[in-house]
């Protein structure tokens, strides 16, 4: 771990964010360029960077914006995409991952940013930052665009654990409510159970069980619970909240990626078409614009791991500058909120108040 | 049952369709007005309509396209919306859709069209058109609008039932290939099985069983096994058809027609942001009708029950009389074909081929 020359001591308002490097499909060039997006936004950034030093160091010096501001720790070991994670936990130490995690376990940094697979990320995390009391297994979430006045909905889990059992969607149902309260500012936010109908007998005997407990916890907690909701409200104004597990949120959350996509393929299509419908996009250049950022879901990228003793952000593995940037910002963001400690407190709180609720055993014989 | 004066013999060339106008949460007006628009495009259609016929008979005077192509079967009780399937299946006789389907069963019509709730019209669908043999669940299948040539990918299953064991699924296969090789006229179909990743080691036991049993029938079959897909797949080019349970299919479902609709929104609100994109709005005028119409859900509504004695079309219970005429042209189209009993001949020779690849408890110890 060298300092680089370029590092400057931090000004006491500065947020130091842990980046790891080498988790990103689209390499360096596409980390580097997102991190002096975000760096030029907020002077109040500092990077501790993992990566390779002789490859990162010519990559930093090609953005002003970057000057002084990165703490470069060399390392050239990557968490292989695709790894099993059992394996990678037991080859992870090392890596950039591992030491990404480490500087915010260490105190060093407040908040980590990771560009690549779900499965090594988690198995890492949960070793290194462990999980506060009351939580089983973590979850990501992420912003969902919708039509709600706060632009976003809050999804998880998206993917950390293909498994959740009632207790642990109950546990989404209270992350998931203090993620929204502090990044959508809501001061009650809804709470909505994803299946394949609103009607009570729907889905699986655990959603039922899970239906239960939140709408008995949700009294003396901070969010309304609204029932069960269906794919076509995460978008929509029901909720604010969406909690399934990871295996159908992560369905989801890939299902309306590729729509967006082939609806902005088709949209560039279409204005390709004839010279009338040229001079039309020439026209409404700004307008489609704004819209194109909109739907991007590289402009929302950034899901937060949520459950852990310090906060993660994990970026889209295959996300490039701009999506990168968005990552970083959340992290910045959820730092300056000081929102680990804040989520820790809330489930540690909730926990107490749930078991003051009917429990397990009582609710599965009603 | 009693046959109108609007009734006038069948050509020989006639296609009849059974249709239950009481399922649809538009209502009546709605189910003729897609009749209509469909008899108007297609001189063969004949209808056995099953509904009220006080109410029906005022709605399809207005349709001169209709006059002496309906053969109205009076009945008003309907199996309510959210009913257990249980007590749907103990209370459904006598309604519009155990009749709907009857007239299937009895031979009278060649296809059904049904526009409610999913679980009473698997149930009723079960007990009277039965099964073939080899199939133990059967599957709604929907046509995805997708970047392939053919425009549209086969995903099955999309909410018949909640769960599929590796058995199932390997059906499913057979059966959307059979479909696409009918609806989409592919020689040799390519499958894909919806995962969270793209991994051998991704997803739950059952997937990664099925994936074996898929990849081990191919050879013996007429399509290609690809592996595991994704979300963001459903709509690409990289698969014809995508397998799943009806959760995550559902869900799936769902949440691409929200985000179309959500990008629909948001695309008209930036057309009429400045005078400026007004205009643009008015330059592009054909060329986003074309795509308006590319990325309604509406457009492409009418899943098909496969796996059953007898072909059902389902519309989606919220269509409107555009939706329905979709769902009325499918079943036309398939009706034609005679797809009912190719699709019966196909799983019942590929259950034959499958039994010759390694069984189901050699696979699993290996």
């Amino acid at each position: 771990m060298s300092q680089t020359s370029q590092a400057e001591p931090k000004t006491d308002k500065s947020t130091v964010l842990s980046i790891d490097a080498l988790g990103a499909e689209r390499g360096l060039a596409a980390v580097v360029s997102g991190m002096a997006k975000s760096a030029q936004k907020n002077p109040d950034i500092q990077y501790i960077v993992h990566g390779p030093e002789a490859e990162m160091t010519p990559l930093i010096k090609r953005y002003p914006s970057l000057t002084g501001r990165c703490d470069l720790r060399d390392v050239s070991d990557a968490v292989s995409m695709g790894e099993k994670p059992s394996r990678a936990l037991r080859t992870g130490k090392g890596t950039s991952m591992w030491n990404a995690l480490e500087t915010v376990e260490k105190g060093e940094a407040t908040v980590a940013v990771y560009c690549g697979n779900n499965g090594d990320l988690k198995s890492i995390s949960m070793l290194l930052l462990s999980k506060p009391p009351g939580v089983d297994r973590p979850a990501i979430a992420v912003l969902w665009p919708s039509r709600n006045a706060a632009g976003y909905n809050v999804v998880l889990d998206v993917g950390a654990d293909i498994r959740a059992d009632a207790q642990d969607l109950l546990k989404y149902a209270i992350m998931g409510a203090a993620y929204a309260r502090n990044g959508l500012e809501l001061t009650r936010p809804r709470v909505g159970l994803l299946n394949v109908g609103t009607e009570d007998h729907k889905g699986r005997a655990e959603l039922r069980e899970a239906a239960q407990m939140i709408e008995a916890a949700a009294p003396n907690s901070d969010f309304e619970y609204v029932g069960f909701v269906e794919g076509s409200d995460i978008s929509g104004t029901k909720v604010d909240i969406i909690v399934t597990d990871g295996f159908a949120g992560n369905i989801a959350l890939k299902t309306a990626e590729g729509t967006a996509a082939l609806v902005r393929d088709l949209l560039q299509d279409a204005f390709r078409h004839t010279p009338f419908s040229r001079l039309g996009a020439l026209f409404a250049y700004t307008s489609l614009r704004r819209l194109s950022k909109r739907i991007d879901p590289r402009r929302v990228n950034g899901g937060v791991f949520l459950g852990l003793n310090g906060t993660v952000v994990k970026s889209h593995g295959s996300a490039d500058g701009t999506g990168i940037s968005a990552a970083i910002k959340l992290a910045f963001i959820l730092a300056q909120n000081g929102f680990s400690e804040k989520l820790a407190a809330r489930v540690a709180s909730q926990g107490t108040a749930v078991q003051t609720g009917p429990n397990k055993e009582e609710q599965e014989a009603s």
